[in-house]
C-alpha cells in the first residue's frame, strides 16, 4: 500500500529461517515502480534442468504475466523468475504484452537462457501501464547480487496491502535423501475461491519432472489457497509457481512421480497450506482467523461450497469482528450455498459448543463459553448437516473496519 | 435495529401518499416481541375472492412463514396477511411451525376464513423462538382497529434496520377502468440475488386470476428485486406477496391474463422496481446509489450475471465508498463472474465517461469528470463486451464503514 503505514495485523507470525534450497540463488531491489522507498522487483534464477509447475487464476480477465507464464509453462523448464509489486500489468493492452515480452528477453540475456524459460508475475494497481524502462533498468544490478540468502527479501518485495512477509519451509525424504521445500506468499485483497493468494514462489532442491510437479501442486493448491477467501474477490494475477531445481542427489523420479514423492507432495502440500493460512491472517483488516469445518454433507465438493458460502459471506464474517455468536447467520449462509441442506437435521458449533442441534436451539443454550471464545483470535465454526459424509474446511478472516479503511482509498 | 439510532439514509426517498386500495383493510400495532418502542406487528385484511401471488426466497434453509406461505399458495386464495418484525422465525424447528400454525388459526378466527387463506412474514433475528403468545394477544385490538389508510404505519412497522419506510403506488388501465397497485418493502441487509429483499407487499383492487397474477409477479421480480443487491447475502426470509381484491369493476379477465394485463403488469412491474431500488438506498451503510449497465455480452443472462458479480464486489463497493475511479477492480469483476468476456475486447465508463476501450486505458483519459461524478450520490457504471447483444441492469450500494458498524452487532 503505497505511502500507508498499516498497522502489522495481530494475527501476523514470524517469518521463519528460510534455508537455502540448493541450485536457487534469489533477490530483490528497488525499481520505483510505484512504490519509492522500498523493493519492489524480485528475481530468481535456476540452473539448467529447472523443472516447473504452475496454477493460475480463473479470472477471465487475467493480466498479461499470466497468459505468459502459461505459454511459457508448456515448456517445463524454468531457468529465472522476475516479480514486480505495485503495478499488477493487468488490463495494459499492446503495451502489457510488450513488457512481459521485453523483460523476457532482458532476463534472458542476463541469465543465458530462452525468454521462454522466465517467468514473470506482477501484482498491484490494475490499468495502469508498468514502466518498463525502469524495470528493465533495475535487472542487471540486480543479478548481481543474487545469492542462496535472498528469501526474507523476496518474502518483503511482493508485498503489496500485506502487513508481514509470509514464508514457510519443510524438509522430505526422496529415497534417502533429504530435500527442502521452500516458499513465500502475498496476500491480501482480492483473495477468493478459485487459485486464492495474488502470488506465491515455491522452490525445491529436488529433482522432480514437470508433470508430476504439476500434479503435486495442483493437487496441493485445491486443499489450501482454493479454500481460503478473504473478500470473495477474484484477482486478476493469482499465481503460484514450483520451481524444482534438481541439485539434490536422489534417485531418479519416474516422469509419473508416484511412491517415491509421497513425501515430497506432503511438504509441499504443508508450505502450501502454511502461506495460506498466512493470507487469511494477512487479509485486509483482518483482526480473527476463522476456520469453518463442514461435515455431514453430501459430498466433499459440496461440503466445500458449504464451508466457502459461510467463508464469503459478509453477515457472518461481520458477527464474528463484533464477537457476536450470532449463529443464525451461518445458517443463513448454509442455505444460500445452493447445496443440499435440510434446515431441520443441521447443527452448528463455535469454539466446539453446539448452539443448535437439528434444525432449533439447544435446550439450555448457555452463550458464556461461546462468547469466551469469540474474544480470542481463532474462532472456529462447525456446522453439520447430516446427510452424507461429505465434509471439507476453509479459512477466513473477519470483515473489520479495517478492510474498508484499506480498500476505500487503495490508489491514494 | 433494536435500540440503536441509525442516522437515515442520505439516499433516503419520501414515502409517496398511498391512497386506499378498494377492498383492504390493514394497519399495525404492537406485540412487543423484540422491539418495545416502535410497532412490530402489520396486518392486512381482504375480502372474499382475493387472489394471490408470490415469490419466496431461494435459501435452502427458509424460515417456517416460507413454508407456510407456499404451502398456503397453492390455493391461490388469500383473506388475511399478518407480519411481524424483530424476529424471522426462522431455525425454530417445532416451536416455529407451531407459531405459524397458531397464528393463522387465530388470525382465521377474526378474519371468519380458512387458516390456509392466511399469510405469515417474520423479518429479524434468527435463531430464537418467537413469542407466540405476544402475537396472538396482539392481533385482536389490531383487527379492530383496521382501514384502509393504513399504507403508511404497515411500511414502519415492517422495517428492521431500514432507515426510512418505503412504499410506491401506480394506477393501471384494465379496459376503461383505473386499478390501483400499492406496495410496501423493507430490507435492508441480507439482500442478494434470488429474490432479494427480505419482505415485500402489495396489493391492487384489480381482479385478477392468480394463476395470471403470478406470470406477472414473477416476471416484475425478476427485473426489479433479482437484480438489486446489498451485499450478496440471500436471506432465509424473502418474500413478495400481492394481493389483488378484485374490488374494482372492470370486464372480467381471461384466466391467462393477457393483453387485457398488460397496463397493470406495467404498473405491478414499476411498483416492484421503485420498492427495489429504494431497498438499494437504504442498504445497510448505504452512502452512494449505484447503476451498473452491462452491454455487448453473449446473452442476457450472462449480462445479468456478469452486472450482479460487479454489484457484489467487495473491492468494487469500497472503491465507490472512497470515491476512487479504481476501474481495474470493475474489470476484475467480470472476470471473475466465469461469463465469457474477452479482456482485450472489454470497455468501462463511469459517469458516462469512458475510461479504458478495448482493453487498455483510453489515450489522453483525464480522470476529472469521472471524480466529479463519483462525489455525487448516484454512480452509473457502464461495461461494454462487445462480444454480443446481451445486456442487464444491476442495482447495489457502496460498502462503508456503516455497514460494519450495523453488523458488527446486530443483536446487542
Amino acid at each position: 500500500m503505497a505511502g500507508k503505514d498499516l498497522p502489522v495485523s495481530p494475527l501476523a507470525l514470524p517469518l521463519p529461517a528460510m534455508p537455502p534450497v540448493a541450485g536457487l540463488r534469489l533477490g530483490s531491489g528497488r525499481a520505483e515502480i510505484r512504490y519509492k522507498a522500498r523493493e519492489d522487483v524480485t528475481m530468481m534464477v535456476f540452473p539448467a534442468g529447472t523443472t516447473v509447475a504452475g496454477v493460475f487464476t480463473k479470472n477471465k480477465c487475467p493480466g498479461a504475466p499470466i497468459d505468459w507464464c502459461r505459454a511459457a509453462l508448456k515448456g517445463g523448464k524454468a531457468r529465472a523468475l522476475v516479480v514486480t509489486a505495485g503495478n499488477s500489468n493487468v488490463f495494459t493492452g499492446k503495451a502489457g504484452r510488450q513488457t512481459c515480452s521485453d523483460t523476457a528477453k532482458a532476463m534472458a540475456g542476463l541469465a543465458g537462457c530462452k525468454p521462454t524459460e522466465v517467468f514473470l508475475a506482477s501484482t498491484g494497481v490494475i490499468g495502469e501501464k508498468l514502466p518498463t524502462e525502469k524495470l528493465l533498468a533495475a535487472l542487471p544490478p540486480l543479478f548481481g547480487k543474487l545469492d542462496e540468502d535472498g528469501w526474507a527479501g523476496a518474502a518483503s518485495a511482493i508485498m503489496t496491502t500485506d502487513t508481514f512477509p509470509k514464508g514457510a519451509t519443510r524438509t522430505a525424504q526422496i529415497g534417502d535423501t533429504t530435500v527442502t521445500v521452500s516458499g513465500i506468499a502475498k496476500g491480501s485483497g482480492m483473495i477468493a475461491p478459485d487459485m486464492a493468494t495474488m502470488l506465491c514462489f515455491l522452490a525445491t532442491d529436488a529433482k522432480v519432472p514437470a508433470a508430476a510437479l504439476q500434479a503435486i501442486l495442483a493437487k496441493g493448491t485445491q486443499k489450501s489457497f482454493n479454500c481460503v477467501t478473504v473478500d470473495s474477490d477474484t484477482s486478476t494475477s493469482d499465481t503460484v509457481l514450483l520451481f524444482a531445481t534438481g541439485a539434490a542427489r536422489h534417485p531418479r523420479v519416474p516422469a509419473e512421480g508416484g511412491k517415491m514423492l509421497k513425501d515430497f507432495a506432503r511438504a509441499v502440500h504443508e508450505v502450501l497450506m502454511d502461506l495460506a493460512l498466512m493470507v487469511a491472517r494477512d487479509g485486509e483488516g483482518a483482526q480473527k482467523l476463522i476456520q469453518i469445518d463442514v461435515t455431514g454433507a453430501v459430498s466433499a465438493k459440496s461440503a466445500h461450497r458449504i464451508a466457502m458460502s459461510i467463508a464469503n459471506s459478509p453477515l457472518v464474517k461481520t458477527a464474528i469482528a463484533g464477537e457476536d455468536a450470532n449463529w443464525g447467520r451461518i445458517v443463513m449462509a448454509v442455505g444460500k450455498a445452493g447445496e443440499p441442506a435440510d434446515r431441520d437435521l443441521l447443527s452448528v458449533a463455535i469454539g466446539g459448543t453446539w448452539m443448535a442441534r437439528e434444525g432449533a436451539v439447544v435446550t439450555g443454550y448457555d452463550e458464556t463459553p461461546v462468547i469466551a471464545h469469540m474474544k480470542g483470535r481463532d474462532v472456529r465454526i462447525e456446522v453439520d448437516l447430516a446427510l452424507g459424509r461429505g465434509k471439507a474446511t476453509a479459512w477466513t478472516c473477519d470483515l473489520t473496519h479495517g478492510y474498508i479503511d484499506i480498500n476505500g482509498s487503495y490508489r491514494s
